[in-house]
């Protein structure tokens, strides 16, 4: 796919290799710069009107608004870079919220000395990545710090959709008896960096998950409506900072089932060989749902028929006791408490 | 005002000074950071969810969705600090889309080692910058990088608004004869930004006037509507770059009138000092419009009442002649073509 893209939009000629900071000027090179490499890339009707903003049509409804900033080290890593990361990323923060992306912003910080192909190759995935998704990039910016004041590149994302009508996403649904879901594999994305990270480099296999989810949530809400109570993406900190600030704000319990979390089985051996719980791994291409007890087979069913849900699984539930805990049940039959972490196991993960 | 604030906004005391990785981990230091430093002091209803984005009710109508990073060094300068610039800068770039900012995203990159003091102090600058404007921070992140890979602190702001119902801003309504027009004093950002630059330090009692000027801008929309043909805020690269840009994409020329382009004289010193042509420098404070030759002497006198309009002036006109030049009658007699910068005299200012 990717191989595909490069092939459909060679490199354009310029008479630079590496940017510098007069490309952040505002003045001919900057323009220089964006003219091929941003505006004729991801180029649509509102993006080239070229103003201070990005202006279009809304109609009454409800509003998601959501934004990141990526600084994932290294910015290219199996299956993916800092790109298309950022472009999922707030899509599916949108799809958290029961919206489908529509339009993105695009925001460059660029230490200087990043050359034209790494970027070019970034704006590949940034391309590929919103055409899947289905959302116009449509304003930006592009900045360019000295050498030591940055890190090759940092993308911020911020994005706006409108909200499924039948989407009654909030904390606040959250009950007892819920069951607790999760999309696929956990901890995939955060230890297909770790395998390249400087300093800790290990031979395996894993690729990193990040894909859009939107098409996926906005299809399950389609049919489940008010019934799915909450959604959230386990990215820093894991599936167990996400579920422990759902017991907190919730101020509910929540039980797992160890044997039911699905890790892929490279995952489990990377993540034995570092000493790390795959519950704290940060994730990308996986979500967390929370759904009436009724409903949630069939939303299990429905998910698992999706090419990004064939292996979710219901993996806890909302309980009443142990309130703003969360309770692990393990394999071998044992129970612990899954506490928040306190930092990270490696910082820039995504 | 920032004194006021500050006094209202005491720091929360806790058990650390310093920022480190950890506090971007997603886990319990970065929910430590932020629990006191950005949800407590920026508190609305929708930031009040923590979701992974912010969802409000929308109406029909035309909405404008821009985005800026912030990258500016000294983060502390004279007349303001990167906080109050994140907030104005966004908010204007929608003001010149004729949208009232409504909701703005906030985005963090710092740098380990930024100091809580820091921290907070940009923090309030935040604060203080959207209640004058009339925003919520709504939605963000933050990311913390290793030392020696970002710079203090970079911010990114997104946001939306709804446009002006009489608004008509557009590139192709730029007509020949219409008179240019700009709000305030060109160059005094950039100046006051390299008075204290390191290496570049003069004495000068110069201050950015970084300020909001959706306020100002909506009034003018309110009296003159479709008069108005284009709004831009010249920052980086300055008025010659705005206007450069204007002349490519209309096909028109332009003419400039040096003696009626108004400067303060101490940044008017501190230019021929550094051998800096005014109309380069960025600038943040002021807006250019681009009004119809019928309105142009009502716009003036209304934005002239204005206390971010002052010291307003037409500086020119747009004209058939010389198509895609600006060209400037200096005060002596003379006339010279205004290029477009290549490069950027100081970076990261702004």
């Amino acid at each position: 796919m990717k191989l595909k893209m490069q092939l459909q939009c060679p490199m354009p000629t310029l008479d630079f290799d590496i940017i510098t900071l007069g490309h952040g000027s505002g003045g001919l090179l900057t323009n220089k710069l964006l003219d091929k490499g941003v505006f004729d890339l991801l180029k649509n009707d509102l993006l080239d009107e070229r103003h201070d903003g990005a202006v279009f049509p809304v109609t009454t409804g409800k509003m998601a608004f959501s934004t990141d900033s990526y600084v994932i080290s290294p910015i290219f890593f199996p299956g993916g870079n800092i790109g298309e990361l950022a472009v999922n990323g707030t899509v599916n923060d949108l799809a958290m919220c029961g919206a489908k992306a529509q339009y993105l912003s695009l925001s460059f910080i660029i230490e200087e000395g990043l050359t034209m192909r790494e970027f070019w190759d970034v704006l590949l995935g940034i391309k590929t990545a919103a055409e899947n998704a289905g959302v116009f990039i449509v304003t930006g910016d592009t900045k360019v710090v000295e050498r030591g004041k940055g890190d090759k590149i940092f993308i911020n994302t911020s994005g706006v959709g409108m909200v499924h009508p039948k989407a009654q996403i909030a904390r606040s649904r959250v009950n007892i008896g819920d069951k607790i879901i999760i999309s696929g594999y956990v901890a995939t994305h955060g230890m297909a960096i770790m395998s390249v990270r400087q300093g800790l480099e290990f031979e395996t296999d894993i690729v990193s998950d990040t894909t859009n989810l939107n098409h996926t949530v906005l299809q399950l809400l389609d049919v489940f409506g008010e019934k799915i109570h909450l959604m959230s993406d386990p990215t820093r900190g894991g599936v167990a900072t996400v579920l422990n600030e759902l017991a907190r704000d919730t101020k509910l319990g929540i039980e797992l089932h160890q044997k039911a979390i699905p890790v892929l089985e490279d995952v489990h051996g990377a993540c034995e060989l570092l000493g790390l719980d795959p519950l704290y791994v940060a994730n990308e291409g996986i979500f967390i749902a929370v759904v009436a007890p009724d409903a949630a087979d069939a939303f299990l069913e429905i998910l698992q028929a999706d090419e990004n849900g064939a292996h979710a699984a219901i993996i806890g539930e909302v309980v009443e006791a142990h309130p703003r805990q969360v309770i692990m049940h393990s394999t071998i039959g044992g129970k612990r408490v899954v506490n928040m972490p306190v930092g990270e196991q490696l910082p820039r993960i995504c």
